[in-house]
């Protein structure tokens, strides 16, 4: 839904780190993708303070990334899971390329801990491509200023 | 340069967020693409509080994302300027991730204020591209657990 205030930023990166824009956020999404949907399973993967994860998913749920649901166990009180909208998993290609760039600049001794595979269990990448289809290099591909462009951002 | 420790984490976007997680640093390398180099520079097109601006900059030139250069107008004190390194170069596809999602997602009533093109001005797209050169949908690519794969993170 497009932001009506004139007070918000122009720049679509600035919009997406006021979600975004926070280790533990990223991580949650990425948790989120690997299976976890429940307040438990997201604490105990990242180790992430409860008042800070409750926060955290209250926010990616109010962005839309996050849809809330109901489960209840037998004995239990009714809580709640959370589940990637379609626009949370659109995200993946946002943690592909954090993951390449961390991955080649920010390298562990261990190697990748996520892997991204096709149907086939090959790697793929991240890569710009033209509107022909062909790939092309970081250096080959400019930053100019589109219709929301202002002398600041 | 590889992290040595065991102690650092193993998940590749969790070291990224170390240095990006922030949305001044995001913004900060986003004015570099743009040509900005010097403090007045990213102070003026950002707003960013002078405090906040110099200890971002370090940070960068620490993470080896920017590096400093002296510059000398005449009748002023020498100062430093800040370059993108190659490394710091190649977050042009994380920004220009952050952005598609963004324009996507969190859509501006301006439009975007940033295009990604290539050298026929025609814009370019962030895509998953397979091994054979296949381009891949979100949904089509899986997360796996790589060689740095811990139960946590």
């Amino acid at each position: 839904m497009p932001l009506a205030s004139d007070t918000r930023p122009r720049c679509s990166i600035a919009r997406t780190m006021q979600v975004l824009g926070e280790k533990w956020t990223v991580l949650i999404v990425r948790s989120a993708f690997q299976g976890d949907s429940r307040f438990s399973e997201f604490r105990d993967r990242l180790g992430v303070p409860t008042d800070v994860l409750s926060t955290r998913l209250t926010t990616l749920v109010d962005a839309g990334i996050f849809e809330r649901r109901s489960y209840k166990e037998a004995g239990s009180r009714e809580r709640s899971s959370y589940h990637l909208t379609e626009a949370g998993s659109e995200l993946k290609k946002v943690l592909a390329a954090l993951s390449e760039w961390g991955t080649a600049h920010r390298a562990s001794e261990f190697g990748p801990s996520v892997l991204y595979v096709d149907h086939n269990s090959d790697e793929v990448s991240v890569e710009f491509v033209s509107a022909s289809g062909a790939t092309l290099d970081c250096a080959d591909v400019a930053m100019v200023p589109g219709p929301g462009a202002t002398t600041t951002w």
